[in-house]
């Protein structure tokens, strides 16, 4: 259960995956099997700092075959889930003060990392492509005029968190553009990929500029479990190579072994790919069971994204309805939704937005607690 | 193996555990009995920011049990090895620029990190009773004369890495009241302080300052396996609040869940109590062994440090043998140490130094290994 929500409640919050939805018995299958001492004694250990070796032999062949990446094992790293990533990431590319350019909306999480390392935030607005490439370029034209060099634009590229927006392939391309003309990398927070229902993916922002001064994060929390703390990094070798000579690397040894040890076999064993098969229809239907609610509960004025695939759908209320009021109102019938304000820079902006997320409530809870915002939204704006 | 080493070589600058000392068949035995459905979903998901609550209580009541240290659970987060606390307590104590005050010799990796937070590292010297308080206080007068302030001094308080020494009560109340006077926290990384052979330990700077602008770090890297990445930080219950609330911990959730819980069990099964006596011993036999191999093999001008805990012993070479020289030739015979050069600021304050680790190596290479070592010594002498 996430964090400060009482039993009973229905937290249409929480970025979760459903409990029903982690493969527990393969997992205890796979632990088993690979139980014999000198194999467990070398993954209780610390490990090498780049990662579990044929974790990365896996990925990278899965991602040449996959998506024709051209990647080779000195491009990718593991890490401990890629919060791992995005504060390493972080810590290694921007200053205090430097900024750093997001989409708006944006991931909330991710903007709470970087206030914490105290850089200056510069969004511009997404629209059903992504991010509005002119208010990117005014965004940097004026950082450009105050001398302030952004480090890195931030990006989850697809099914994007909060609004479930894939970026298209063209306004990718006219980014890498600005990142060139303006000197800055681009990290790419890949978390939901994976979890595509239908169509087909753009190429990603490491594909489309060759892997030059682009940063992919991968991650299993969404396609395996969460609390194993395992995901990947996709950079140019030199970059790679500078992260697994860090400090924090040569102390604490590679990502999390023991537990990359246990992702590693369950993927070579081929359940995770037959998983991530069996999870997109099961996050596809949870879609559609949220899509149909929204359908049938919301009132005129209320819109929202359709989302191709991942976990999250992206509500725009009728100027009637404050998000602070619906939310006090939810919440005394509890149920509980992410604002719209903790994901903008100012959060004035998000007054009249919230997000849902499918992925995580039981099925008739999805229903009813959409229903419940329904009708709550309907008597504000009568 | 550690990274680096090619097989049949005496890697003996590992500071791992030898494999014959992690508890695998316990390990193995706690992950079958804790694995039912509804207690294993919830390790797989995201975990509390603050850490497994079961582990901060079982820790909680041992440290007030076994040092009085009147700590509660507001003062205690579970971290995903101390490697991650000296990284969360760096970034959030510290911006570029700003100084961070060191023992001379001290944790090369810490240094690392250090470095690689660009910031300004300040050393004093130490002798066997810690850090001389008359060169630290030098040093911060000094930075307080260029208007330069110290955030805070790291200090790996017990059986130190890389000499071995623990810094007795004296010369901590000592620091303290500078720490006091110039304004700077004290991390306090307390690696080894469970593994203590003989002799009673002085009470740790977090007791002493009464909890006061202390971060104590602990791990069960070297008591239990590293491999599981799971460790804890004791500060002021605002801290801890302050680092439980940081995006890192919001994005990513609490510290590697799944093996939390695994060590939270055997943690409260009474198998980590029992291991850790048992590792004592096993640790104090591998000290003695390596003591006793020096006082044979040395010759004459050599010296070394005498640990009453932990993985290291320090040695200090004849003027006529640099240290280098002496690593090139090492290595030709198969042998590896850690070259004191890494252990200082100004690598040129090492070249005399060397840091063998007792905790790894085979005990017939252990023996051989310190026995090769001396006979290059002798000969690099005569």
């Amino acid at each position: 259960m996430p964090q400060g929500v009482v039993a009973g409640s229905i937290p249409l919050f929480a970025g979760h995956p459903s409990p029903d939805l982690l493969p527990i018995d393969d997992l205890q299958r796979i632990i088993l099997s690979a139980w014999d001492a000198p194999n467990v004694a070398r993954f209780l250990n610390y490990g090498d700092e780049q990662g579990n070796r044929r974790l990365i032999e896996f990925l990278v062949e899965r991602l040449n075959r996959a998506e024709d990446l051209g990647v080779s094992r000195e491009n990718l790293m593991i890490i401990g889930g890629s919060t791992w990533g995005v504060g390493m990431v972080t810590q290694h590319l921007a200053a205090p003060g430097d900024a750093v350019l997001v989409d708006a909306p944006s991931y909330r999480d991710a903007l709470h990392i970087f206030r914490d390392h105290r850089l200056k935030i510069r969004a511009a607005p997404i629209d059903d492509e992504g991010i509005i490439v002119a208010d990117l370029e005014r965004s940097l034209r004026k950082l450009a005029a105050a001398g302030a060099a952004p480090r890195f634009y931030y990006v989850v590229p697809n099914f994007q968190n909060p609004s479930g927006i894939t970026m298209s392939r063209e306004r990718r391309l006219a980014v890498i553009e600005l990142s060139r003309q303006y000197n800055f990398a681009i990290v790419e927070d890949d978390v939901y990929s994976d979890l595509r229902f239908e169509g087909a993916a753009p190429p990603s922002f490491y594909d489309l500029a060759g892997g030059e001064n682009v940063l992919r994060l991968g991650t299993f929390s969404k396609t395996l479990a969460p609390g194993l703390r395992i995901g990947w990094l996709i950079a140019a070798a030199d970059r790679i190579a500078g992260f697994v000579e860090s400090g924090m690397l040569r102390m604490g040894g590679g990502a999390n072994p023991f537990t990359a040890a246990v992702v590693t076999d369950y993927c070579r064993s081929g359940a995770w790919e037959a998983h991530v098969q069996w999870l997109r229809g099961q996050y596809e239907r949870r879609r559609d069971i949220a899509l149909a609610a929204l359908e049938a509960s919301m009132p005129a004025g209320v819109t929202w994204t359709r989302p191709r695939g991942g976990y999250f759908i992206w509500l725009r209320l009728p100027s009637s309805a404050h998000v602070d009021a619906l939310e006090e109102r939810a919440r005394g019938q509890g149920v509980y939704f992410a604002s719209g304000k903790g994901f903008y820079v100012d959060p004035a902006d998000g007054t009249r937005q919230l997000r849902l997320s499918f992925s995580f409530v039981p099925l008739p809870d999805l229903r009813s607690g959409i229903e419940v915002l329904g009708e709550l939204i309907a008597r504000m704006a009568a």
